[in-house]
């Protein structure tokens, strides 16, 4: 399974990089092989200064040895083996009017003494962030990541729309970072799914990301914007960054286990702005977005 | 000794938003007075988009009631009742020539079922981070720092200095996050200090800050810098909020027990950049500047 998936993600990297360095038309992805020290690396390709894509990165990664101290704890297990592979992207749009957005499909394993696989699973998910807000950009992501989870089983959006409202939350905001997609964790075989299904389901939810992306930056690449609008979206940014720094396991755990610094933060935008006390008017589209992050909708 | 320290940090931040404005010479400080709904509050003041200083904030608060869960687990205590007060400050300027600067005082006591104190101390420092280094800055803060702890004990300089090189390192950079200062903590009496003795340390501190601060803006306000030398200072604050958001344990603690979150978030900079993999030219000011983070040094 680890090939499999390995060679999946690899071969997605690709037609991820290739799409939207066509659809953004200038810039192209910068690419840096790695290697981690305890065993395997990555390869991380950036974005940055595009026609559209300000900023931008689409990883992958493929990292095996002992399981670091912190992950023990977390699964409650003592020094074990581990393999572990995902792809991971965020696209921070030049354009206030056209959203973030965040995937990440990953696989892990982990071992006996005698090298026997005793748990293995996947997990990862896809949301999506505005600044300005339309309705139907967060209906069409929704519905995208509906259709690929409804082949699968009818259970597993309403199921997975809700985790990722529960993920990303920034508690001490007690709004959304955005508008939500699909979270998964820990998907393994059971009586009802074998392994192959739980990887049929995550790629076919791989394969979905540019058709639930895509047509919502080619609907706002060319609407024009305001200088107040782009500094709405800075601000805005600034909660992205606290989210990520101070909620999200996934780059605490990275940031603290010596993982590889610059694959983890480009993920933070490039651009960003704190104010003191920032309040949009009432009524206006700003404020409508802040009050659709404070109670999350269903879309579909 | 509650009612003492309060009275001494409502005067000192009277004295140093005063002396802030008269310095900056165009911007204001806005005060916002709130209120804790479990008991207490704080006078909140910020200056925005001045002369000097582009965002600041110099907060006052006196807080008590239950014990936060958070805190009874550090202190290693069940339900008690608390008093804590204490000022911080944040200043960044706009001029990269000119350095941040943060400073915090503060005063702890707990109480038994009787409301009998069992424990009370001070805490506190203030380090400086510039992003283009002039040695004699970082010698005139520390030789500031020293006069002032010298007066009470030859030790404590020394001791405090080492502290906050500790404290104030971005590990996950493996650098410090500017030049440092002192940090001390759990300040109580002692067989060799009385309370006051602490007190008269700690005011000493706060008095020095202005004479540590204010002959380095004044000898770099004019300086002229370039639009690449303003981008490096917006990269450097981007490490500034990388500390605060996943290190510092007073603004990580405050997100965690319903703090006043602007208060708190007002130590985060107005206009922050993060680039992938951002390496200063070798020889460059600025990676002089980096090399000094990555080993810090005796100043004086």
């Amino acid at each position: 399974m680890k090939e499999q998936f390995y060679a999946y993600i690899q071969n997605l990297q690709d037609t991820i990089t290739s799409t939207l360095e066509e659809l953004d038309g200038k810039a192209k992805f910068v690419e840096d092989l790695w290697k981690r020290p305890e065993g395997g690396g990555g390869r991380t390709r950036v974005i940055e200064n595009g026609n559209i894509f300000e900023k931008g990165g689409v990883n992958i990664s493929a990292v095996h040895g002992k399981l670091p101290e912190a992950m023990q704890k977390n699964l409650g297990v003592s020094d074990s083996e581990f393999f572990a592979c995902g792809l991971s992207l965020v696209l921070h749009p030049k354009n206030p009017m056209v959203p973030t957005v965040h995937a990440n499909w990953r696989y892990f394993e982990m071992y006996d003494d005698k090298g026997e696989i005793v748990t293995q699973w996947f997990g990862g998910g896809q949301d999506l962030t505005p600044y300005y807000l339309f309705d139907e950009d967060a209906v069409h992501f929704h519905q995208t990541c509906k259709s690929a989870c409804d082949k699968h089983n009818p259970e597993f959006y309403p199921m997975y729309k809700k985790r990722c409202d529960e993920y990303f939350w920034n508690a001490h905001r007690d709004e959304a970072r955005g508008v939500g997609g699909l979270f998964f964790d820990y998907l393994k075989k059971t009586d009802e799914f074998s392994l192959q299904d739980r990887y049929d389901f995550v790629t076919e939810i791989g394969n979905s990301f540019l058709q639930s992306y895509v047509p919502i930056v080619e609907a706002r690449k060319e609407l024009s914007y305001s200088d107040s609008q782009r500094d709405w979206q800075e601000v805005r940014r600034g909660r992205y960054v606290e989210f990520n720094l101070v909620h999200d396991k996934g780059t605490l755990f990275g940031l603290k286990t010596n993982g590889r610094i610059e694959s983890i933060l480009m993920s933070l935008p490039p651009k960003v702005q704190w104010h003191y006390n920032h309040t949009p008017e009432e009524g206006s589209d700003e404020a409508y977005l802040v009050s659709v992050l404070q109670k999350p909708k269903d879309w579909v």
